[in-house]
């Protein structure tokens, strides 16, 4: 069990890294001014979120590593080939949206199970800490979802 | 944007056939007997969900078709690497709810996305369907939430 939440810990730390390098390229493609500024917003999160799980992989006794996680590679390769594919501006932005939720929901759902582990291993300040990283992904997708049903979908859709 | 709803549908139908076929591995490998049956609830679930997708398809006028989904295609990759390298029964049941989980949220992020863009393109009655399955895909997502906690990540740390 030790084993796994060190491993899924390696996977959430490949993944932040992942995405720290892929928010670059959203936020220059992103037309609308307040998806520009919610991608901004989360790159300067996303790299605070990198040394907590840093600060996680030390208190428990380890050195930061990451292992390649197919899953956040399959859903940034998605993002990549759908944002290529669509020609028009607006679109493009509602599909960038998209994908940036499918990532918030695969670091959701991994940041649930690693606080469940910490938690079943005694290691509730391990907890405490991933416990940030999982609020803030929530708050991000909660954001973004009012940011598509109140301005982006409406445009791509004229 | 209809072409970016159709895309969409295609991606979920594909994740949605490979869960039909990556599931029965899991129901085999279940240790605990309520994660067995969650598993095989959930095969009946999403064998009705990929004809609900398939009406919604029709009621667009559109065939069903897949499209590779790299996503889905990552996170049952990563699943199937994890169960296959861990030994412990009870951890290996910790480790395919955990992967069962992160199958759920994708489906949730995509489901709310189509039915926002259903909506924003006057189909209330496709969202009104897809909806259907977005609320099965939650209370699945809950189920195993709680069998975690009570049950299986107890078990998996012993």
């Amino acid at each position: 069990m030790d084993d796994l939440f060190v491993h899924t810990l390696q996977d959430i730390y490949y993944a932040e890294n992942q995405i720290v390098k892929a928010l670059p390229t959203m936020i220059e493609k992103a037309g609308d001014p307040q998806l520009k500024q919610a991608f901004q917003t989360h790159l300067a999160e996303t790299q605070n979120q990198v040394k907590r799980v840093e600060e996680v992989f030390r208190m428990h006794g380890h050195e930061p590593k990451g292992v390649t996680c197919p899953a956040i590679d399959g859903i940034l390769k998605e993002a990549n080939e759908i944002i290529g594919d669509v020609e028009d501006k607006e679109v493009c932005d509602a599909a960038m949206l998209a994908a940036a939720q499918a990532v918030e929901h695969y670091e959701i759902t991994r940041y649930g199970t690693l606080i469940a582990w910490a938690k079943q291993l005694g290691r509730n300040d391990c907890a405490n800490v991933l416990h940030k990283n999982l609020v803030e992904e929530k708050a991000t997708d909660d954001k973004l979802s009012k940011l598509a049903e109140a301005n982006i979908n409406r445009k791509a859709a004229a």
